[in-house]
């Protein structure tokens, strides 16, 4: 189709959430959600799937996540950017890159991302998106053909720069396809248009990054914030995300 | 001072409210918040009291206006961007501009502006902002040195492009002598910084224009998009808003 093509009120609503604090006006019921936490859950989650993880599994709490360590899980993560002591992993991309964890369930709980994806049970399909899988992840919202919410998960309720961004993207390699019909979607898809060539610096100005860069991972920004074309779509199936 | 200071963590901290969903985040005690509502709460009461009018009061409720229509005051009002039929005034500037209102008080409600005011209640000083007034507010705001809050009216809780560029604008003007520490406010910023040379162009594409746009008032739209250098502030008094 032609970049020229201009949506028609027949064709599907592209929505963005800005911050879980809005979820409440959305509804997901028959929708694809997109849950996006870039820095890091939905990037580690997209990179532990392309590396051979079988199933990442998010759960909300810290106390949920070690009653699964008691049984023998294995368990990853993070509050407040830091590592769970007791937990076997954090939530570094890196950390699900290696031999050892081919093939294996992971629990996963995270400050933010992986509430979101508890939030949105109930959607027709839950999905989670991130630079590094962002081709894939546009490609199957323009096969579905179907209304979908980009759900940012931002920190701590607020609103986060890299997530917008990240949803800006998805909202403007879309715009030829879906309908855009509030503002704040479409000022994610201004917002990016503007910043891309900068993104990384623009990213360095946001307090998730000046929060995280003092916890020593600013080599999992780096990596979260660019396109590494793996080629999945890490869909939730009720329990856990696996490769779609 | 020059425009290449970079405010230190002394100076008072900006942040911007995107709608008033999120109005609970916010602790506004000891802090100036500036109400906008661009669309045209906050343009008209700017507007009116440059003309004039000598207090605009908002009220919440139609009933509650109704109740002073029935004293005998006179009572402006709009739901849905249409004027309240029984109500003398709708919700136009140029409703405010005649001889007629020199000196008089206005009850005044309104679909979102009104309702924030109300909102912010117990703040240091509530103070209506809009482009009619920029420069001033952008001043008086430098002037007091304090923390300050833009509280974007929006559209029934959504977030309103409008508003929230407004926002950004002030937020541009002040950011050698405020803080930003979040990235909603960052984000306006950004967004102004790369669609100003565009505005209209830009809130055109936004629904709250295409909205009431369909009900024939453009004429208010651009008149409420462009800086007029009204140099007044319109303060809250804890009855309405006056001259400051």
């Amino acid at each position: 189709m032609s970049i020229l093509r201009k949506p028609t009120n027949t064709d599907p609503v592209i929505e963005v959430c800005l911050t879980p604090a809005l979820w409440y006006q959305f509804d997901y019921a028959e929708k694809n959600v997109i849950v996006i936490d870039i820095i890091r859950a939905t990037s580690t989650i997209t990179a532990a799937l392309h590396h051979g993880v079988k199933r990442m599994i998010p759960v909300e709490t810290v106390e949920e996540a070690e009653t699964y360590l008691a049984k023998g899980y294995l368990v990853a993560g993070e509050r407040d950017g830091y590592k769970i002591p007791h937990f076997q992993f954090g939530n570094s991309p890196y950390e699900f890159m290696s031999e050892d964890v081919k093939g294996k369930e992971i629990i996963h709980t995270t400050t933010n991302g992986t509430r979101c994806v508890l939030m949105s049970k109930g959607a027709h399909n839950i999905v989670a998106g991130s630079f590094l899988n962002l081709e894939s992840v546009v490609e199957w919202i323009k096969a579905e053909n179907r209304d979908t919410i980009l759900f940012c998960a931002g920190w701590k309720d607020h609103y986060n720069m890299e997530d917008a961004l990240y949803a800006g993207s998805v909202v403007r390699a879309l715009s030829d396809h879906f309908q855009i019909l509030d503002d704040a979607t479409l000022s994610t898809k201004m917002m990016y248009r503007y910043i891309r060539a900068n993104m990384l610096r623009s990213v360095k100005q946001a307090q998730h990054f000046k929060r995280l860069s003092k916890l020593g991972i600013e080599k999992d920004i780096k990596f979260c914030m660019s396109n590494h074309k793996y080629d999945i779509i890490p869909i939730y199936n009720g329990e856990g995300f696996v490769k779609m």
